[in-house]
């Protein structure tokens, strides 16, 4: 495993917690990396790929750690592309969801380097999948809607109201503290008693699931003291429920 | 490489043409495979990963190939379990986003079968990113919307016109027969001018890209000749453009 010397950008999928759930590309693309970024959604199991000698670097929000702003996140990827070659940055999920990713690939290609998007395991689809909710399903959702809870300014996605009169499934990222307002939105669209779950910590052993209705959830996920980061799911296929995944720890099971 | 002779399933997402974008879970599944079934939309490179001594049966659709009806693929799964032990379903992309892969999972477990799922990178994110658009972006695209264009009973799916009045960026699967409906509910919605994309064959070496507007894309689909498989995307995003990945053919990398 050599580092590349050549100044360039990938920006890497890291899936959702199981560290298997990286791609046979995404483990490619590491053991050839300079330098490496990545963030608290991160399994830091992940940087083993990477050669002996390439730089980490932790630029995630953490107690007891520097924050960077995305700003110095931009200027460190060019800086360590010059200084290392190979700069893989690793992002949770898939790097295009919500992730800014692709204004990391627009500024690294305006000095210059050469940027490629290396496609993620996604929370909005595989989160809800690991817990037993398939995402559609043949005449109960014929399709999905991927909505932040979190927008820049702080309000309620706009896209919520309309979700709720659409027969999707809705998936919602980082969306748990607006939980009561959402629930709210669904319950004066008349859909009190749709199915809802909420889904701790993806994949991991630390997995916990909260299952219940529009109307019942915000209750059941205050007593269970649940928090982020966590998805929720609101529509049909959350009430199937029809199988049990006999894996319980993906996490835990042995690295390839 | 030894198949396990115990019967269970794993629906495995294989990814969507590129053979290296399987997670490291599935291949380290496919590498304890009995039997493998495998449909169209699967890189057959991925087959080379289980026991040369697994069962492989082909149950898509193809011209002068034998087409499996849903019944008798999961009957199938159910004698190759009992006889040959760990059967794994390769689907392309993500199992639980219109495949059929959560019934599957169901019958099998109806006979004692115990099933997984291993999620795998979906067409509905990875084709766009791949295309060089990403399907959220910081104040543009604050959601995406995974519709079908091909519902049970041939008729347009009435999400399309919820969607054609959201914000959502609305991506397509199985839509290209449909595009020019579809065009004609976002002009009736006052979108004319939104960007739009139909993708070809992913990220195969094959793959072809058409962009335009929602006034002229069924003009430029024509035109170039495009057909299925293929992913519509609609919204500002596509209008971005603003990387070009400098690996093109990301297929003909060599396989790990």
């Amino acid at each position: 495993m050599l580092s590349d010397p050549t100044p360039r950008l990938s920006v890497v999928g890291a899936g959702i917690g199981d560290h298997e759930l990286l791609t046979l590309k995404g483990l490619k693309t590491l053991q050839s990396a300079g330098a490496v970024l990545y963030d608290a959604l991160t399994n830091e199991a992940l940087l083993e790929h990477a050669p002996a000698t390439a730089v980490r670097v932790f630029v995630g929000k953490r107690r007891g750690f520097k924050t960077y702003t995305q700003e110095e996140i931009n200027d460190l990827i060019v800086s360590l592309a010059r200084q290392h070659g190979h700069v893989v940055r690793l992002k949770g999920g898939d790097p295009f969801v919500f992730g800014r990713g692709y204004e990391e690939m627009e500024y690294a290609q305006s000095y210059g380097i050469p940027a490629e998007y290396i496609p993620g395991i996604s929370s909005s689809i595989a989160v809800a999948g690991l817990a037993g909710i398939p995402v559609t399903y043949r005449n109960l959702s014929r399709s999905f809607w991927v909505i932040t809870g979190t927008t820049a300014d702080g309000s309620l996605s706009p896209d919520i109201h309309v979700a709720a009169s659409s027969d999707a499934t809705v998936v919602v990222l980082m969306g748990v503290a607006k939980l009561p307002e959402i629930a709210a939105v669904f319950h004066a669209a008349g859909k009190g008693d749709l199915p809802v779950a909420v889904l701790q910590n993806g994949s991991l052993p630390s997995a916990k699931n909260v299952f219940g209705t529009v109307d019942t959830i915000v209750q059941q996920v205050d007593k269970e003291n649940l928090g982020s980061p966590a998805v929720i799911v609101l529509g049909e296929v959350v009430g199937l429920k029809t199988y049990t995944s006999y894996v319980q720890h993906p996490y835990a099971s042995s690295a390839i």
